[in-house]
């Protein structure tokens, strides 16, 4: 069967795998007998639940709040699939959550949420707040994506991270670290053009900004965002406000005529022509899923440096070289929230673990990489404790 | 250290238990490599979604929707300790989710809730309830237990059960068919005091007159519940409509003279005269935790049957021998709702499990017969099948 057919296929292998989901709870103490009971449930327990209501913040010690993150979507932004509403989005967070587990031991479970306001969604996380140590918001359609995030930042005091934001933002900034290093070139001298300025167009540019990109020019299917283009929403305006120093205009191929970067997280396409007439060793990061903005063998007859979304090809831009790690880092120092420095330490770390081994098919790592994980929780509990949001 | 001591001590071993939590969640599938990661997450699990979306009930069949239950509280009512708030009622709904997989396999996740309305906790579940295959509500106060739980199975279609109402009274009636078999008295015939008209008083009294008891009479702090008692809460009014056929007023003591049965689920006390005035062959069922309303080696002196909440005398009445093969069945069945004719049926498997083995020692069975949960799914399945609520 073909993606476009969802016609439930028992022979289909990857039908097969999903058959009574992808993950399970599973005790970690013991239960034989009585006395077990009697310690792990009543009357045993009741010595912990009142310790944690004299002391707050013994839940982070004395129960699974300390390693446990809410994979919270509603549904409205799937994959390539789009509004598929909270149940058909439940594969995708377990899969998200198994991820977390897998290469961080990370517990995570999936909220799919029957609400579809900014206020619902907020209100319902923070409701459910008390149980988890973290918040990982997934597939939630821009613009409420933006204001969802900053609102639960306000109101609670645990790590909240949009990964399709602030995950692809850390792996491009990454993966350009080293792209910028093998064409000996610094993020300052770069010419960037983002294509996209959905939530992870808005947060690659706002994470290269901060790791001080020379140029940065946001494009949209209308264009090039400048300040004097007519009816740009509040988030394209302010992101209008704080990219494009050179004053382009016209289209996303005027604006890639002599640039040094590529950025596409649009969907769009991108046309051969417009590759060629980048910069010298120009860098094309293609990553719409499951088609490339461009098709990486067309993009590198022309370009140095060629990253996608795909795992097919090398230097894959995926999300799972991130959260992980950064949740990880996190939670191990029981960090209040996860901040920019903490993210900019995230694609520092992320970039050093390809080191030596550095070359135009590897300015990532591997997913499957096993230093990866490490390395990323460790500069991001250290940026935390450096930010002075570690609990511990 | 003492119950009465909530300052944290790490050499008591059930604090050494506690640390890092209970419970943990993992995969059930390979993410060994590139290919594994293709199946279990994207680009695979796209065609599970589209399946999903074109076809809602499949969310029963590929995802852990199928297995998995919210528990849900408010920290409001939580063991003996009463409103602890949320984060200090973690610990018990960890411990309840490790009892629901260890005693039959269904996965469980602790959902905490920093909300205290009616109208909030509702919305609340109902917008997290696509992800959850049940919801078990856990520790909420009365009278607003009872609106949750009755405005939550209005609004979903899958199982809602308030286990500190419906389990404690499905083993009461499972231990109080036994004691009654084995002092030769049918249902009918019995003359039953119920002491508490709380969560569990109200449900064990609803319980007790689906199954034919032939007379209830329910008593609070106040004493007897009757119609002409002033200022009786609605709920409390509703009790006493429904009970209390031979008109009795007076105390608690006044309503045990002569009564075959007592079961207490108020924390009060019962004076040891009281029990001594009781019928021939009585049958107490002292069931505040975790100090009975009479010590059981007081009321043996008098009463044939003596059963408490504690596990260190014979009879425990624990929620644990119902609430795991309760949802184990509905589960099974997909069954949209719990009903009266399941409970019913579980309270008639768990009695029929002793069989015979019953002794006035032993009216129930032990929590680690592992006969129990298994017992109880097949009878609770099979009601919902009858019942004409199972998805299958």
């Amino acid at each position: 069967m073909t993606t476009d057919s969802p016609a439930y296929d028992g022979k289909d292998p990857v039908f097969a795998l999903h058959v009574g989901g992808k993950m399970e709870t599973i005790p970690t103490v013991p239960l034989r007998d009585r006395d077990d009971l009697s310690m792990a449930y009543t009357p045993g327990v009741a010595r912990v639940c009142s310790a944690i209501e004299a002391d707050p913040d013994l839940v982070h010690e004395l129960t699974w709040k300390r390693n446990v993150v809410a994979v919270v979507t509603d549904g409205s932004a799937v994959l390539g699939l789009g509004d598929i509403g909270p149940e058909a989005a439940l594969p995708v967070m377990e899969g998200k959550a198994v991820l977390f587990k897998h290469f961080a031991g990370v517990d995570a479970v999936p909220i799919c949420l029957d609400a579809r306001s900014v206020e619902d969604i907020v209100e319902t996380v923070v409701r459910i707040a008390p149980g988890f140590g973290g918040i990982n918001l997934e597939d939630i359609s821009a613009p409420r994506c933006f204001e969802i995030e900053k609102l639960l930042i306000d109101r609670l005091d645990i790590p909240v991270f949009h990964d399709d934001q602030h995950g692809t933002a850390v792996v491009v900034l990454a993966a350009l670290r080293n792209a910028a290093r093998l064409t000996g070139r610094g993020l300052r001298d770069l010419d960037v053009v983002v294509s996209g300025a959905g939530a992870a167009g808005v947060a690659v540019t706002t994470i290269l900004r901060e790791a001080g990109i020379g140029n940065i020019t946001v494009a949209d299917r209308q264009g090039v965002l400048h300040l004097g283009r007519e009816a740009l929403t509040p988030v394209k305006r302010a992101l209008a406000a704080l990219t494009n120093g050179t004053g382009k205009t016209g289209s996303l191929v005027d604006a890639l005529r002599g640039a040094d970067v590529f950025i596409g997280v649009s969907g769009g396409v991108v046309p051969e022509d417009a590759v060629a007439s980048m910069a010298r060793d120009s860098i094309v990061f293609a990553l719409a899923n499951p088609s490339p903005e461009i098709h990486p063998d067309v993009a590198r007859r022309h370009a140095r440096v060629v990253a996608t979304g795909r795992s097919d090809y090398p230097n894959q831009i995926n999300n799972v070289l991130a959260f992980p790690g950064i949740f990880r880092g996190a939670l191990d120092v029981r960090a209040r929230a996860i901040t920019e420095p903490m993210k900019l330490a995230a694609a520092e770390a992320l970039a050093a673990v390809v080191a030596d081994e550095l070359t135009e098919d590897c300015v990532v790592p591997s997913p499957f990489d096993a230093r990866v994980a490490p390395a990323v929780a460790a500069a991001v509990a250290a940026a935390a404790v450096r930010d002075g949001i570690a609990r511990r």
